[in-house]
């Protein structure tokens, strides 16, 4: 199963493409950060995120998207920006006709390091271990986005089968 | 001018289009409310608004778009879905090539009636007058996205045309 992780950010939105099944190590294929200026209008800015996503998609051909879910104890201004990026990367996921998963942070912390309130350091290190890398995924954003996509792997993508046998009974 | 104005919500959004120019009486167009049932998942219920929407930019083609700007106070679980919505609105936007303005609630109410504070009987009333209807536009969601294009209207679209000239300036 391919999955893309995306870790929503309007100025840093994480990126992560990884290949793999339930409890095996999984293999990467792509991670990068997509960048915005936060001095440009909203608009230009979620055009931006929405082409770049549409054409990462395009291009690794995941079967599932995992978007992290936002949260309501942080920021309210992060929140806001957080809440529209992740809106972005759902809408071109559900346009391109995948199943979109959301993971709260501490559910894919417990999920790549067995701890669900580790640090950014840790679930860096553990993506790197899990993933077999020589070196660390930077910036923790990427980090962020490939442990999202691990998480969905290792959990199988059951939501999805489920989601997907409820679309196709619709 | 002809103005697409969104009060953004994932269960109800408010749609409504008028034509019109500064210091003058706006006329209807259209206004609608788009609604998506809250039990369906997230992804199908951004991906309904957002051809909604799409095919209402085609169909009354605007020449720019007003989208109410989501504030803080609010409560938090209605803040995310309204950033979300207000997000695929902005995109929709964006796609089309048009220009984009957000207005706070209360730029709006004082551009409609004069009060910063109105509440939602005195928008509604001073958008049936304003617009020459017979009959209120139900529900309070599709005033709301009247009274926001009226304000673009008005407000001249003064910083559409900033924008517009940036944007060829780039």
């Amino acid at each position: 199963m391919r999955v893309l992780g995306v870790d929503p950010g309007l100025t840093r939105c994480g990126v992560g493409v990884v290949e793999g099944v339930p409890g095996r190590p999984c293999r990467l294929v792509h991670y990068e950060v997509v960048t915005s200026d936060p001095d440009t209008d909203l608009a230009h800015r979620l055009l931006n995120l929405d082409e770049r996503l549409t054409a990462l998609v395009a291009e690794h051909r995941p079967e599932s998207v995992a978007v992290e879910r936002v949260f309501s104890q942080h920021n309210v201004r992060t929140v806001m920006g957080t809440a529209q990026a992740g809106a972005v990367a759902i809408l071109v996921a559900a346009r391109a006709g995948l199943p979109v998963q959301t993971y709260t942070p501490s559910e894919v912390k417990a999920a790549v390091s067995g701890n669900g309130s580790a640090d950014k350091a840790q679930v860096t290190a553990m993506v790197t271990r899990l993933l077999r890398l020589q070196v660390a995924p930077r910036p923790a954003d990427a980090a962020d986005a490939l442990a999202l996509a691990i998480c969905h792997v290792w959990r199988g993508g059951t939501r999805d089968r489920i989601q997907a046998a409820l679309r196709r009974a619709r």
